[in-house]
């Protein structure tokens, strides 16, 4: 079973917004069965929507297309779709009352623009949109497959996807099952990984699809099944998984899109630990990788964005002659972070980084990238400075990936911990 | 000019990864004038990646593909070029010593798989890969096109489109200007701001192309101009900007890309103010969010991720006995930890956030969502419940941006402040 994914708005072609409508529907029809036979941006023209549809029926069952149904004149999916069936747009009671409904709760105005939004093609099957105000359309198509239209709002999409679609998507097709599994390696660099696993690769079963997914420091295996049977196709790769960790168990760091940060995670609330962080150049990015999660208020007990130097001092403790004589990127700095953030919240352990996300602030001997990584335990603590690239965003991210790597290398062994 | 942007990968058809290359090549090709016709991702499957080269080159001057390049089994990307432009691959001395000695540095073996990434077609413009192993091709199709392959590493990438990529499409095409101006609203509804800019938009000459781009609470307003006169058509761009101006002035508070923050940010470092930030929901991703802009430190003091309720108390002064009285939660709460911040760190302004960013926590009276926004100034401090969703990714992101856009309305307009 095939599906294709169509995101509509000259704002995706033109690099304006990332599309990650179409990773989330990819995931959704995977997770029932569905392979993604292509995804694909275009813009708001008439001929390329109606070139591009009827390719797409062509080569999959199932095509999902988002945006262009909002109210304004730019927005045309709706209108191309019902001159591709052959069918009219008809006033639709239930969802105009809807919009209307839903515009006077936020004290709008419903306006002969919003009243288009129920006007629908007769032939298309109605999804209603509980939280916006374009409804989704499901057209039947003459050779047995589906289009299906949806706003590209996320949320919205996101919501009528999981309580209109994948139902009748499940109830329309029989349909087998996709697993993929994930397993996390470090320390092996992908060309020796793949020296090293070559005759498990050769050997392994042909309906078994194995990918390489590198990343600083980190390689990921995927192993991939398509129409399959869940149960078994599981067994079989876990089995597969087994005979990889008597090859390179000491490699394996985690499974299935699990971060380093989700894996203290777990760890820490196991262990009925706490942790508290002291952030300068990743200015807030490491407290809100862990907050983001979950669960987060079981062990995360705070953070400090120690940017000042007046803040190190007067929050963290930090001594201004410390900072004077080996400035704030250093080790002695990171260390009384690591330590000071660790003692005003009792934390067992915290990690802190201090470091030049520049563009500027840079010097000879402290270039931009420097940074400064310390982590605190109740054994004691200790510092690292990683030169962590030339650009801000990426020295924000590689620096608390290190860091999070750290107390992540810290706790992973020792259970007494 | 158009061009067509292929990404090779099942991890981005399987919502693995979210594809933010094709974003990356796109703003860059637009930059030179050159438009997306279309962008797709495809599977690592030999016939599609031959059928979607051909109809690419069938649309596009420029087809620019990356991914599938590595030096592992998985990745076919180099064979199947080769053999689609019947080219046999040839070893590279200058490509393979850059790679043995690229690994060298990095301490790691040079092996069978990493010669083969030196292998590259006979008939291809090989381009230099400074920062990785494998190299870029540009082929030549017999048309007068161009195909060119990256790696999908996104920093290698960004280099290869850069510097080699980029002054090669120039020197190849005579090339026009593409132009985007976005305008951002806040406070009238779509419909609402098309029912009034009606005329306006009815009146826009053929040439410019009106976008709109709704999001919660902000409208962006796009005018693109494609294959114009750079300075030609930013000065008519402006001129209907003016126009705009007068219907909806008010509501107008910025322009291109510009976030709330990163208005906040400009009107901070022009008046010499301070910020600091006290978080507990949004755990860390106010600050972050500041921290990310170059320039950050010249306004941000700093900022505490109060998570526990020892660390409002401890760090931020906040009383035990009104967290026991009113919640964590509360008016109260909010309001002492914005002066607290304010205090600790000496900042002309706070911002503070408590809240339940879920799944649990919640209770009938302070359901999930339940966010209670501060800010404290030189002349006092106020805060406000919103409710900002169910889901916590969401809950986080709208909690943050209500608290920036409290600040923003407190220093737009007063310049005593």
């Amino acid at each position: 079973m095939n599906a294709t994914i169509v995101t509509i708005g000259d704002e995706i072609l033109i690099g304006q917004i990332v599309d990650t409508n179409s990773v989330s529907i990819a995931k959704r029809l995977n997770n029932i069965g569905i392979t993604i036979f292509e995804k694909l941006s275009i813009g708001d023209s008439r001929e390329v929507i109606v070139s591009t549809i009827e390719r797409a029926m062509n080569n999959s069952k199932v095509v999902i297309i988002t945006g262009g149904l909002g109210p304004t004149k730019d927005d045309i999916t709706k209108h191309t779709l019902a001159n591709m069936f052959g069918s009219r747009l008809v006033y639709n009671d239930t969802e105009g009352e809807h919009v209307r409904q839903l515009l006077a709760r936020r004290g709008i105005e419903f306006t002969e623009l919003n009243r288009g939004q129920a006007m629908l093609p007769e032939c298309c099957t109605v999804l209603h949109n509980a939280h916006g105000t374009a409804p989704g359309m499901w057209f039947d198509t003459p050779k047995g497959g589906v289009v299906v239209s949806l706003p590209g709002v996320p949320f919205e999409m996101e919501h009528l996807m999981e309580d209109e679609v994948i139902p009748r998507l499940k109830a329309r097709f029989e349909l087998q099952s996709i697993v993929h599994r994930t397993l996390i390696t470090r320390g092996i660099p992908e060309s020796l990984l793949a020296a090293r696993i070559e005759a498990w690769e050769d050997a392994l079963p042909k309906h078994l699809h194995l990918a390489y997914l590198p990343a600083p420091n980190v390689v990921r295996l995927r192993l991939s099944a398509y129409d399959v049977d869940k149960e078994q196709a599981t067994t079989e790769i876990e089995a597969q998984f087994d005979k990889l960790r008597n090859l390179i168990g000491d490699n394996i760091v985690g499974y299935e899109g699990s971060t380093l940060e989700a894996l203290v995670h777990d760890i820490l609330i196991q262990r009925g630990k706490t942790l508290a962080v002291a952030e300068s150049c990743t200015g807030g990015a490491i407290a809100s990788k862990f907050t983001a999660m979950a669960g987060a208020s079981n062990y995360f007990l705070g953070g400090v964005v120690a940017y000042a130097n007046e803040a190190k001092r007067d929050i963290l403790g930090v001594s201004m002659d410390d900072i004077e004589c080996f400035g704030a990127v250093s080790e002695v700095v990171a260390l009384e972070m690591a330590e000071g953030v660790r003692r005003i919240t009792g934390a067992d352990y915290a990690i802190a980084t201090t470091g030049i996300a520049g563009p500027t602030g840079g010097s000879k001997q402290k270039p931009v990238g420097t940074v400064w990584m310390a982590i605190a335990t109740p054994e004691g603590s200790r510092a690292v400075m990683r030169n962590s690239g030339t650009d801000r965003g990426q020295i924000i991210s590689r620096a608390s990936a290190y860091a999070i790597e750290m107390l992540y290398e810290e706790i992973k062994n020792n259970t007494n911990k």
